[in-house]
């Protein structure tokens, strides 16, 4: 659906010994989010998850000291069960716009031998946003959430 | 589907003798587009309307003088025909994030009596882009391109 740009997006890609539906439950049931979304020893304390396109999507991430970053309501895009998930936090829920938008993430699942090919393309209006995510650690954050999905996902089939 | 917000948001609704489908076919028909939504003198010269969430809208103006500003490619968000169209400039196509989002445009067609109660609802993230919109001349903006979507779609039944 979405065209890839190099200078402007990153992708995380991985084929996962489980199902596209496994995987779409760890993304859009709140209890399982929970337990891989965010890279350990941080933990996902909330989530407000309205699985409908203008839905709130809401992740609040608490530190190991108890630390607490304000979280922020993003806005879910496309619901496309067992095939497609995408939000952005570039609006709020009901689609209103927001000033602080910074990416877009468009989740796929697609059946692959008897698991699945997993590809997460996160998009930014510029590649200054792009070169902050990285800054951000983008590939050691993603990559770890992903790791911990992939335990999920494989101990739940 | 939308909690209006009078801090934020700004809203223009109108009961029109013409019907729900007629009203849809005046906002998703490019060549229909093109004859109301700009206030003449200015005149849409190019459209591009992907009719499907995460499709390209994009309207080309151009003034008397042949002015023609930059056009924004923004994102359509809902696509229920006859009922709802949304569409926002703070994502462009394939939702991307854009720098500069500013609003949602929420559009409800709900058939009332022999005609349609037309709600536009425009969505912004502050109360300074609320008054910003309104400075730029919104309700007379707004009000006259209204003016002749009433004119365009009575005219077609």
């Amino acid at each position: 659906m979405t065209d890839f740009d190099d200078t402007l997006d990153l992708r995380l890609e991985r084929v996962i010994a489980a199902s596209p539906e496994t995987l779409w439950r760890c993304w859009t049931d709140p209890e399982l989010l929970k337990q891989w979304f965010c890279p350990r020893p941080w933990k996902v304390s909330h989530v407000e998850l309205d699985l409908r396109p203008g839905g709130i999507f809401l992740t609040a991430m608490e530190g190991p000291e108890g630390e607490r970053p304000e979280p922020e309501a993003g806005c879910v895009l496309a619901v496309e069960p067992a095939r497609l998930f995408a939000f952005t936090d570039s609006l709020g829920p009901d689609y209103r716009p927001r000033a602080s938008g910074f990416m877009t993430a468009v989740i796929s699942f697609t059946p692959e031998g008897t698991g699945t090919r997993y590809v997460a393309r996160v998009l930014h209006a510029t590649a200054k946003d792009r070169q902050a995510h990285l800054d951000m650690g983008f590939e050691q954050g993603w990559g770890t959430a992903l790791d911990q999905l992939v335990e999920l996902a494989t101990g739940l089939e």
